[in-house]
């Protein structure tokens, strides 16, 4: 027995229950079999241990000796869930939200150290500052940005708020930033309105091509909500639109029936969302596209950053936003899908500022980019048995304003992750695999301290990077579990989920694994929880797009079915407060703690077991939804996959293969000697490096750093993963392109390289040699 | 003591001489320090040991049991060694020079085949054929390739032969290709000639800016000799050129005092020289760059292809070219040193065409470009220990005809490698890593085979790939061994060749380092004998360029300082036979059997030494020697540095940065327990990934494939190898250039991705946690 560096007083209830670090359950896993799971205190709710039930599978049939070091694992994981509290949490919460965080201030330097030194206290080998000088952008503080209706005159006969009124008690606060759209063009464009919905692919269709309404010249006003801002402001540009107004509508951002925030979560119509415009696809820091933004870095000239918009760009919230729309009188709106919930909902649509013709908009867009030093904090425990294997747990510290959920919800989180290895360590123990713990800067300026360190880092990265779990926000509701991750983590996030209790009211007893699958069924497989692909918009994004690393994201979430709103109403508004949270969200801090134990529990599996605990299994049963969604999409045009010769038998017989072979590699793992270290380090390489297998060094068309060839950020949305992204590309819309004999060369070419990739990617899984 | 599997009646007399898994020399090798070699049978050379030496220097104070695998290592090299014979090599390239093997054709699967049945029945644990679809090029059976040369009225007033008169005893051979240049545009351009010289850059600037001559329009004839053919053409056509005839000047293929074949090596007047004329960059196959060219790969339009010459090119004989330019007629040439040795040298220079402004010269090129298929064989044998390590031996098997030297001595060589290490493993050894032996094909038509298998087989070779040994001819020469290699290998290079007897005259005794040392010392480092850069022009390249696999080749080579003929004067001839070989190049076979020692040790020590025989600090040097190359071509332009304000310091600070951690990372393996499998496998990972982490996934500029940051073929001259190829040819013709913001600036941005590279390989260097 090793030695176990807990007192006494710790109550390590959980028993062997099953083997972890290689889940063995049939896949979906049988939710009527009853397990016995956790009862390290925490929130004091003990549940019922069906020790017996797992004797009669078989465990306590083995030789005491050959259970010490699972059992040890799962004494310390017990240990360690056991060790986060709620009132951690809260009390990090608490502090990490008393100011503005504004990536490149002085603020989010001090907090930085803070979070250093603390890191530092909690026991972490090493906690370093690591800066980089990126391009971020902020208002001028002496010419601020608005926008106007003029009259025929040229008069401003209505101008937008410079500010969103401060929620009580943070009167007397300094430094927050007012609602801008970051890295906006600078200009003043005037030109008549045009309503273009959410400004989707899909809506500038309808007006294109429906309605026959050209959007060149003219400023285009979006609500937000549904896809990423910055792919809005791109459609715009692409229309010809010399500026883009972007505002909350009420039913994108209020719940029915709650009241605005300092009463209720709703935003309050004074409230507008802050965000950055870029359309960077991956690149990082826009002016080191590819490198990291060292000192000695060389940068492009400001004007070819990548992914900088072209045209001003700003958000306002409702009020404006219905003063805006009502001195512009207008028509109905073209569709009643396009009505957002404005008290001059009936003002909106394409084409109503041929009312009042002599009126237009003016844009007042004043902002700077500037090359600025951002400081992450990135702390280490250094693995025992495989200190060159490398499981990384980040999340931003930059936040528009209070950060009260994002990204505060978050980091607290990951504070009181790092407070329970630290304190593991203190006893005496290491996680077998070495664990990076990141506090990423400016990932509102498009990720740029997690893309900035990981270009740095890359070759480490590439060869040591086993798996990164992503903590941003840590609620954006209160209902259920949210997931998304790659196909390998799956059975991982089940089996971490059955041993974590459910926070919700009713499942009390229950795991949070039966109230996530009650609460929100996958649709693609049987009686499984839905976990989601993984798109962009968060710190992940290079980790798992460009470098091909295992990835997934864990958060308590909404009822997606019933809450038609965007994310969270005060989303990046100065109503993100502690008190949103401590009043509403999660006054017990329960989710929270449960998202600690989601996260935690991922980076401690993958730290600590033997054998990693990824599927490959997994990965083929995803891999075959995949392409019949692809192939289904394909048969929209049966016709010119006859002219042209377009076949997916390529692509289905490389699934085909990998499952075989993934099925075949798992049949190898049961059977290896844990205690061969060699022949399981070679086996925990393939396991490793088949996310790196679907990496394209070529990249995806027009998109060099997203290169994983099974996953993307959709093209039409950052938020959105999109499957087989270059195929999915290449149909897209196709029936519109000039040369249809190109456009479905390009289709073809696209699904030979997914064919090839996954062809390529089960060889990874054969036996080595 | 281990299984020793070897018979009494084999000699191993080698005893402990220096540990050869990890040299521990001082660098420069100490030259004075005598040490005990070889003895393992071979020539019956015997040469003096002086163990006493040895033992002073503290091998044998260690208890013997501490020296036991060590021992086995010496021992089993030192019988691998003995086991490969000068009559075997013999034997095989007599045999595998009977008949054409011109890739895409019976005969070249007909050898596949023979090598494949023959490497299975020497042990290897398997052996593949391998096969690819890829773009081959052909003259048309029906329309002969030529050139004429025209009167005023259109008639052919002279035509070059259309083959080459066969060598004795080989006239009834069938399938010998006549010489052609493989994907030659198709087409009957007419036009003035201007002669060109080698077809340089530098030549075609000499042309253009000092002479005046613009050759649009017109068609060029190129001297063969100095640069890779293709580049000529490539220059050709920017100059504007509609075909280029490319000849083999005497002054380049004929060695003074030497007759033609068969009395002697240098090449007959009606001999010509084959060759691709394709501008791949390292793309593989033209149809489909960056995937292997498999059944379901898409493939571009033929006219699409990656790097096909635009122009119609031909080669001809000396013959044929003095008939051709004596039929011009002409002025002298513009330089002494554009003067070949052609009789009618008075005829060749630049503007000659003018004398007889009537005749112009027309080319007549009908050859096909087609997909074919072509067969790699691939046998294996499985490492012991570290089955998922990867040490590759390769050589290609096509030819162009009999392939007497290219690339048959190099195959005969693999071949009898490939049987002395199934010897061993009959005998119940295997090496600690896996070996794989590679036949590729179509080496001759653009390192196809080599490059679609790896482009296949990428994901497995960037995890898992130690080294690659490059086995094409094993002689051009017969004065002393020539190897390129990463700086990885120098000291293992050295080390080597320290074992190996030297086969030299009046080398009798001393080993083959001492009389390379003799022949050929290094300019750059002291007291060691020059070892090249990898340039390109052979299958090496995929594995280094590409994917950053350490890799090295080696053969017998001819003194550079004395014979200015370019390669040897047959190549890719029809009198490159078995006999020129056994009469001239090696009648002992002894260089044969040097070679086959040093690739076959380099392969054993990669495959077999505990710790990887790499060392880092070697890298060091090497990229502080092409720092300070690199800075003083820039001291050319030191206005424009000051202007431009171009800094080099960022870049030698990495390497400096590079030396340290370099150094500190040497310490450490000094210090390593070798009993520590996970720890020497985490160094010898460091060791691996190190050529790895110079790729930049985002290749050099307009080189997608060419990926290494330090090394890539000069794009002038695809055999050569230029350092720090990004700011070099950033650099190139600067003052030329008609932005210079914009190209000092693209100096800048190279030398700040050479330093981030640097510095990030440094990082791999570093203590992993």
């Amino acid at each position: 027995m090793p030695h176990c560096p807990l007192g006494p007083s710790r109550r390590v209830c959980r028993l062997l229950t099953e083997n972890l670090s290689r889940p063995s359950l049939p896949f979906p896993p049988q939710m009527d079999q009853d397990r016995g799971w956790w009862g390290w205190g925490g929130g004091g709710r003990k549940l019922k241990s069906h020790l017996y039930f797992e004797m009669a599978f078989g465990w306590f049939a083995k030789p005491v000796e050959e259970k010490t070091p699972l059992r040890h694992h799962e004494e310390m994981k017990a240990a360690f869930m056991a060790e986060m509290k709620t009132e951690n949490i809260k009390h990090f919460l608490f502090n990490f939200t008393q100011r503005p965080h504004l990536a490149g201030t002085k603020e989010n330097l001090y907090l930085a150290q803070q979070v250093q030194a603390e890191w530092k206290e909690f026991g972490l080998d090493s906690v370093q500052l690591v800066h980089y000088d990126v391009l971020l952008s902020y208002p001028d503080e002496n010419q601020p940005n608005y926008v106007s209706v003029i009259d025929e005159h040229g008069n401003e006969v209505f101008n937008t708020s410079l500010s969103e009124p401060p929620p009580a008690g943070y009167e007397a606060v300094g430094d927050v930033v007012p609602p801008y759209s970051a890295f906006s063009a600078q200009g003043v464009p005037e030109g008549e309105l045009v309503y273009v919905n959410y400004g989707r692919t899909e809506d500038f269709f309808k007006l294109e091509r429906e309605m026959g309404i050209n959007c060149t010249g003219k400023i285009v006003i979006a609500r937000y909500g549904k896809i990423f801002r910055g792919n809005k402001v791109k459609n715009a540009e692409l229309a010809g639109a010399k500026g883009i107004i972007l505002y909350s509508d009420p039913a994108d951002y209020c719940a029915p029936g709650v009241d605005p925030y300092p009463n209720g979560w709703n935003l309050p119509g004074g409230g507008a969302q802050r965000g950055n415009v870029l359309n960077l696809n991956g690149a990082g820091d826009p002016l080191t596209p590819g490198y990291p933004a060292k000192e000695y870095t060389y940068r492009l000239d400001k004007a070819s950053g990548v992914g900088l918009p072209k045209i001003p760009v700003h958000p306002i919230g409702y009020h404006d936003a219905e003063s805006l729309l009502r001195n512009m009188g207008g028509s109905a709106p073209p569709h009643s899908s396009w009505k957002g919930n404005l008290n001059v909902s009936y003002n909106v649509g394409p084409g109503f500022t041929t009312n009042y013709s002599t009126r237009k908009v003016k844009m007042h867009i004043h902002s700077n980019n500037k090359v600025t030093r951002i400081y992450n904090v990135i702390g280490t425990i250094r693995g025992t048995v495989e200190p060159d294997r490398y499981v990384i747990l980040g999340g931003h510290r930059d936040s528009w304003v209070f950060g009260g959920i994002d990204p505060q919800s978050g980091a607290a989180v990951v504070h009181e992750i790092v407070r329970s290895f630290g304190k593991l360590k203190k006893e005496g123990w290491r996680p077998r695999r070495t664990v990076i713990f990141a506090s990423w800067d400016a990932e509102e300026f498009g990720l740029l301290g997690s893309t900035e360190w990981a270009e740095e880092n890359a070759k480490l990265l590439q060869s040591r990077g086993v798996a990164y779990i992503n903590a941003d926000s840590s609620i954006e509701g209160n209902y259920t579990l949210r997931v998304d991750c790659t196909p390998l983590m799956y059975r991982l996030v089940y089996s971490v989920t059955k041993e974590i209790p459910s926070p919700d009211e009713g499942f009390e007893g229950k795991s949070l694994y039966e109230s996530w699958y009650k609460k929100n069924p996958s649709t693609e497989y049987k009686e499984v929880p839905r976990i989601n692909k993984l798109g962009s918009g968060n710190d992940f994004e290079v980790f798992f797009q460009r470098l091909g690393i295992a990835s997934g994201r864990a958060r308590y979430s909404k009822n997606w079915n019933v809450e038609k709103y965007s994310s969270y109403p005060v989303y990046h508004s100065v109503y993100e407060t502690y008190e949103i949270v401590e009043r509403f969200y999660d006054p017990s801090f329960k989710n929270h703690l449960t998202v600690a134990q989601v996260r935690g529990g991922l980076v401690f599996e993958l730290a600590n077991s033997v054998l990693l605990p990824f599927d490959c299994r997994d990965y083929a049963s995803a891999l075959s939804n995949y392409a019949h969604i692809i192939y289904n999409m394909s048969r929209n045009h049966e016709e010119e996959l006859a002219i042209y010769n377009v076949s997916f038998d390529a692509l289905f017989s490389a699934v085909k293969n990998f499952t075989e072979v993934a099925d075949s590699f798992h049949d190898r793992l049961q059977q290896i000697d844990i205690n061969n270290l060699l022949a399981v380090r070679s086996l925990n390489d393939q396991l490793m490096f088949l996310e790196r297998a679907f990496i394209d060094p070529l990249g995806l068309p027009g998109r060099p750093f997203y290169r994983h060839v099974i996953f993307a950020p959709s093209s039409h949305n950052k938020y959105a993963g999109e499957s087989f992204p270059g195929i999915y590309d290449a149909m897209f819309d196709i029936k519109n392109k000039a040369d249809q004999d190109e456009a479905w060369k390009e289709v073809k070419r696209q699904i030979s390289i997914a064919a090839f990739t996954v062809q390529a990617a089960a060889g990874t899984l054969k036996e080595v040699a």
